[in-house]
């Protein structure tokens, strides 16, 4: 089933919507909530799900659906813990800084503690303070989960994952280097992300997902113009049950919580770091990849920062070409 | 007013507690839960307040109040974020890891994102791992904010401080420093934290606040031992109000965020590190300080990291000697 949250109020109001994503019914009696529905998800999820069978179906009553009604999914959560699992991405963006990666780095997974009190409906503008703090797009994938105990492991920590998502991670790449020295991690450099129209159970992905990995082209644009199309299940070095397991090492997560991928990055044929599209490459999810490989190919970054105005978008279709999440769709605004 | 949660439910339920803390009602008319309480605060804080004042008066029902039945006053938040104001207590426990502080940290504040989605409750025990994990308490003081904008200034933060409570930041020293060098601050190493029974309006702590600062001594003890008993008005590098307009400086926190003010500590009267409480000092709200300073007398620390078996208490006193938030009492469990 495909759930989304539509404005209002602090948590939206929770729909259960068709597979195609043209309509919607709410889901008042069921849950009102998204929050509510994953703290209860035992009881709630068989409802919802009949729900959904009967907007496919059509024996309810429906409304057009239409995405930039839509909250995120979560329009706040108790917990979003982004990983970085493609180390590919991470490689790229630390030789931008002139920094090297530790070798840990391929064994031990990356994750840092994200705001979650207050997301960006996937329509709504990005704002932007300065263009000088460098704002960038992160385009990934992220599950919720429902409560995971302390220590599961990485096969266990699979069957926690109730709902797949999109996220664009805004990044404001001017104040990274300044935060990780620090070694406090990120805060002033991870303003609110936004998330997809819709976040779907892990049946409707068929194939593509192999239960910690969702093997498709997550397609990201400026402005209209292609960034990357990155296959999300390729070069993810640490799955979602490796990234849960580690999340949940020390200590309980509840249900609500959001774990993301990390940009979705892929390297070259040769192993090295991928081409530009305009190149004939794959691309990138972010800025700051492509910017590494423009300084590595012609001495300098060509590609700038996103400034007002600019509008990023971030999807994924499945193999009719039907989006399967939404677009996330943000427009880029002075504040 | 002081307020506190009921254990039950994911949110707990919420109460009105005498000032005394020895009876309380319930506010479900009112607000079932503090969150609802905090989203709604200009509509609800004054029926609150009236409910107090019957309180206290005995002119509504009450029933004994008891700390041990409480969750943490927000058992689950949207957000934690965790200062480190008391610069004095880095530039220790760095020491004590033999790595240098830069200067910047006596001017631009330290924050880290907490996890949020399952605190312990005050008098619930910590679950202990693995003893080389290096379990310790860390007393602070923390402040829950209304809805405040983004770039808000350090002045005008202070007005939204709506109520002010202990935090026991439990922290796996063992754990700190690989998390830092990885450069995206802690996670693993911070496992849920444990707040004071009672969460209290700023106007309920009198002289000792100054409306971003509370000066009096935060009583820490381990099985009944004074470790500690620092002034949280002395030697707090960065305010409240500075914290927090540090944490909004790129995007808006949502009604709810709780906010600490890091590891109380004071330093000497000739500026070094302070003595232990054995040796006359004030002590310290962590071991990791105190076990610095036993080596830097004796050339070795002393003082082991919390076991199974260990309590921790962490307490604040009005002049009268009266209890203001309860008591953080937490034994250690093998888990």
């Amino acid at each position: 089933m495909k759930l989304a949250s539509l404005k209002g109020g602090r948590d939206g109001r929770l729909v259960v919507v068709s597979r195609d994503l043209t309509h919607a019914t709410h889901a008042d009696d069921i849950a009102p909530t998204l929050q509510f529905a994953l703290d209860n998800w035992e009881r709630v999820a068989p409802k919802l799900a009949t729900l959904a069978d009967r907007v496919d179906r059509e024996t309810t009553t429906v409304f057009r659906f239409r995405e930039h009604d839509c909250a995120s999914p979560l329009p706040r959560a108790f917990q979003w813990a982004d990983g970085s699992a493609y180390v590919n991405h991470v490689e790229l963006v630390r030789r931008a800084r002139g920094a090297d990666m530790p070798e840990s780095f391929w064994t031990d997974p990356l994750i840092y503690q994200g705001g979650s009190d207050a997301f960006l409906g996937p329509r709504d503008a990005i704002p932007l303070g300065d263009e000088k703090y460098g704002l960038d797009l992160e385009g990934e994938v992220a599950v919720i989960t429902d409560d995971v105990p302390i220590g599961v492991t990485a096969e266990a920590a699979r069957r926690h994952i109730r709902l797949v998502m999109l996220v664009n991670d805004v990044t404001l790449r001017s104040l990274v280097q300044g935060e990780m020295s620090k070694g406090f991690g990120f805060y002033q450099s991870k303003p609110s992300s936004a998330f997809s129209p819709v976040a779907v159970t892990p049946d409707e992905l068929g194939d593509a997902w192999d239960g910690a990995k969702l093997s498709l082209p997550l397609l990201t644009s400026i402005n209209g113009a292609a960034l990357g199309h990155p296959n999300a299940g390729v070069d993810m070095t640490f799955d979602f049950g490796q990234l849960i397991a580690h999340a949940a090492r020390t200590r309980p997560l509840s249900a609500g919580t959001i774990i993301g991928s990390g940009t979705v990055s892929n390297r070259a044929a040769d192993g090295g770091p991928g081409l530009p599209v305009a190149k004939g490459g794959v691309g990138y999810s972010c800025i700051a990849e492509q910017r590494t490989v423009e300084a590595l190919l012609t001495g300098a970054p060509v590609t700038p920062f996103l400034k007002a105005g600019d509008v990023v978008r971030i999807e994924m279709l499945d193999k009719n070409r039907h989006t399967i999440f939404g677009a996330i769709e943000q427009s880029v605004e002075s504040r």
